[in-house]
């Protein structure tokens, strides 16, 4: 049997974002804590040490690995041990407090379809229940075993890492067909070499995985036409219980309900996508954006809505709220940010630039910031870079002791302001209840014509031992603040387990039922990614 | 008991296309019939005469109307023939064969939701098929009772044309909650004084119903960036046998599959779409267009496959082959016409035209029209009234006796070269066979960075009462090309029961039953649009 993959190379952390020996510096978190304090008066009660391997007991496995899985199969505790978790708070605070419980009986990493379907079959015959598994980033308890409950014989982690190559690129098409196990930097690795590149990042670009982007239906930034993953996805390839589903790759498709769009945010409930046809495009090579400031957060807001709707359909554009904005290191506290950014891989953008300045000065904006085309190519980059370092602080704020955390939804520019004010208002006294102080924060990370994407980020004190409490409390009165008011419980961050109570909600009932039955028709045994999305099937 | 609606203003024919007077004049169809001996050396063997309701003799109804309907249902002899077939060339050839053998046991025009409910409730009740009728427009065999078989007591053909109000609008977000059985112009009237449009345009604008467009997923011209009524959906409305369904409106949303994706494109299958918060634009104030030339098709499609990649999202791209061109009186029978055209509410569109110009003449494309910003500002316009007026024509040549029908699909750029040359060898070989001459003519109706949407349209001399099973050959050799060389059997015609040979070879089996459980959790007597899209469930 086969310990674990990449033994050779660095191995990804256990506990915490990235690969082994890539936190944050001692110094670096000392000096996180002093600007916290300084800047907001919050006070860390910490930082407590990561977790090391030999702090934590795994359970024996439930269940033996067959032997005719056993040449891709893992009962390695540091592969066990980093299937346990996800990458929320939440996680990171169990993590902490060593609490690895309920880890997977193993890990299988399939090389080929064919070991994707033996899990599958072993799984339904066995009554074990089988996690679809990408890049592992999941914030809403999306691949934790933990939430699948006694009703099984064992559960299987199928981490698809190893599926990582692209199949087939068709440059005609500007399309590629890609193995969904790859990360995002393998993935833009190998499509660079053709000057393609699929321009969707998130801030969990490095650790998680096309598959995982189509199952939960994630959202990119450079990304503001097309945002969601749904827009990329040109044809599927999904092993079910019962066999793979194929579906035909075409630009467009009006046959019927759409077969790829069951699956798209499907959460691993009902197969698991295996190699998906995706919609490319040219490297950009020019460039064009602009920073712009306001005093007055509604002129900021409106500005970017006229973006929005102007048909210029920027790259970026995102809006930093005053307390976002020094969260960043942006601003003073009292101004909003605006980013307006264009991109192209056929023309200058000079036109579009000047028309999206226009429309943000007569709303007031001051230009902070601006590059004219090509002159700084390396600047989205630069700000992808910095992005993308988030993740690697998020564990510092829980060895510190400090509740950051952040929710994220949707709505129309309509219930935009009622919506805002009633969910600012709603998490800051969940807050000062909870942790006597602290701060609410909100960007827009999209923008629609019909409505902006609120993320909202959350600063407070915790009490050590008690952080969990306190952020369940507070994300009990945001959520039920943001679907009172007409928001969705998430946007691009998925529904899992966490999101439940409030899915269960938000969904209307009968299409529960529907999807219910397309389950049970696809997974009659119910052993996929049981209780995310939707309850597993009655056990017969 | 109520009559039929509308009996004031002027009533829609029950054969043919549009109001009753509204036909071809004896001038225009002898016209038509010179030109084709003339240009094509096709001869007619007509005009014979459209039906008039004398000719005809409707079987009984099967079924009598209950009380609880009687307010809004309607067994009047011109209604039931209206709801008998629908807009296809064999729907036309039937009806001059005076076949009106399957109308529908009585037609419902309910006025609210409670009498769709009432409806479905009733028909559930007593086995009695129930057939959602919006526009009537469809060429797929999607409205027709003849299809529903012998297992159903009766059929109702439930036409929502009085549900056709737009209940809310909200200018912020630019959209509108609108009642789906309002056809286009009616729709387009009630959003003109607030500046708004939904520039969802297609042939049978006039006569289809925005149900009708999500129900069989339709695609609109002015709309190449979005195509599909798909992205204009913000929230739907629908009503199953077992209950309302309320998607909550949103500009975006990642919560797990889409529940609006279930029902666009569910062609009636699934529930009885009601109300729908759709998306809208500001009317267009910039406009500037060209046509171009080509003497070489491969030269003009590589110039279109570079518009449809290069960002700059036309509202227009539409390429005419030479044959197709010539058909439309725009070339000599040797060019292809290359159309572009850029519309904004908000800027000029000047930049976007320049730099769309340029890449056309990069390929060898001449202009022959150009039109600057604001110049020619009802072009648009006059090629939508032209574009509009096609169907009425059509119901001109079935009276010719001449094959004049059309097939549509999508493929890759990849596949296209092959895809085409051999649809047409196909076609043109089965047109050969079977009526001894005829053309295959082809344009791209809506390009795509990955691929073109082209639409064939076979004009050909047909043997008085063998057409169908003329055009029926000749379809089947066009479809039989289109799935093997990797198109789709349609890109936005619908399914209905026509497509379902190919439909059923193209969609993955495993989505069928998936489909077809959640249509039986929606749908368990299986009395929605019976035959369509999927078989019925089984009866109990």
């Amino acid at each position: 049997m086969r310990t674990h993959v990449g033994t050779t190379a660095a191995r990804r952390k256990f506990w915490g974002w990235g690969l082994e020996g890539t936190q944050a510096t001692d110094a670096e978190v000392r000096e996180l804590a002093q600007r916290l304090h300084d800047r907001f008066g919050i006070q860390s009660s910490g930082p407590v040490d990561a977790p090391k391997l030999s702090d934590i007991t795994l359970r024996d496995p439930r269940v033996v690995v067959p032997a005719t899985l056993a040449g891709f199969c893992s009962v390695d505790k540091h592969d066990r041990a980093e299937h346990t978790l996800g990458k929320s708070m939440r996680d990171f605070v169990i993590g902490l407090e060593r609490r690895y419980d309920t880890p997977p009986d193993f890990v299988a990493f399939p090389c080929k379809e064919a070991d994707v379907v033996a899990v599958l079959d072993w799984a339904n015959d066995n009554n074990v229940a089988v996690i679809p598994f990408g890049g592992g980033s999941s914030v809403a308890d999306g691949i934790d075993p933990g939430g699948v409950g006694d009703d099984y014989a064992g559960v299987v982690s199928l981490d698809l890492r190893q599926l990582n190559q692209v199949l087939d690129l068709d440059r005609d098409s500007r399309s590629a067909l890609i193995q969904t196990g790859v990360l995002g930097p393998a993935l833009e690795d190998q499509l660079r070499p053709h000057g393609l590149s699929m321009r969707f990042y998130m801030q969990a670009f490095e650790f998680s995985s096309l598959g995982g982007w189509i199952a939960t239906r994630a959202a990119g930034h450079f990304a503001n036409l097309h945002t969601q993953i749904d827009d990329y996805v040109q044809g599927l390839r999904v092993v079910t219980p019962r066999g793979a589903v194929q579906t035909r790759r075409l630009p467009s498709d009006g046959a019927g309900v759409s077969a790829d769009r069951l699956f798209i945010g499907s959460e691993g409930t009902l197969g698991v996508i295996t190699e998906a046809w995706m919609r490319l495009q040219d490297r950009p090579k020019h460039r064009a954006s602009a920073s712009f400031r306001f005093r007055d957060f509604e002129a900021a807001w409106k500005a970017t809505r006229a973006v929005a709707q102007s048909g210029l359909w920027p790259a970026n554009c995102r809006l930093l709220n005053p307390v976002e904005a020094a969260f960043s290191g942006a601003g003073d506290g009292k101004v909003s940010i605006l980013i307006v950014a264009f991109e192209s891989a056929d023309h200058p953008m000079d036109a579009w630039m000047a028309r999206g300045n226009e429309i943000v000065l007569s709303y007031g904006g001051v230009v902070s910031d601006a590059s004219g085309d090509g002159q700084k190519a390396g600047e989205a980059d630069r700000w992808r870079d910095f992005f993308i370092r988030g993740p690697y602080l998020k564990e510092a704020y829980a060895r510190l002791g400090i509740i950051r955390e952040t929710f994220e939804t949707a709505c129309t520019w309509r219930d935009w302001p009622e919506f805002h004010a009633g969910v600012v208002e709603a998490t800051q006294k969940a807050v000062d209840a909870e942790c006597g102080r602290g701060t609410v924060a909100c960007r827009l990370t999209h923008v629609y014509p019909d409505g902006p994407a609120p993320y909202y980020t959350v600063l407070a004190p915790a009490r050590r031992g008690a952080e969990l409490q306190q952020w369940a409390a507070i994300k009990e009165a945001a959520s039920e603040a943001v679907l009172r008011l007409g928001g969705t419980i998430t946007h691009h961050h998925a529904v899992g387990r966490y999101h439940r109570p409030w899915y269960d909600q938000q969904r209307p009932d009968l299409f529960a039922e529907a999807l219910g039955a397309a389950k049970q028709a696809l997974d009659p045994a119910g052993i996929l990614n049981p209780g995310v999305l939707i309850d597993p099937n009655p056990r017969e």
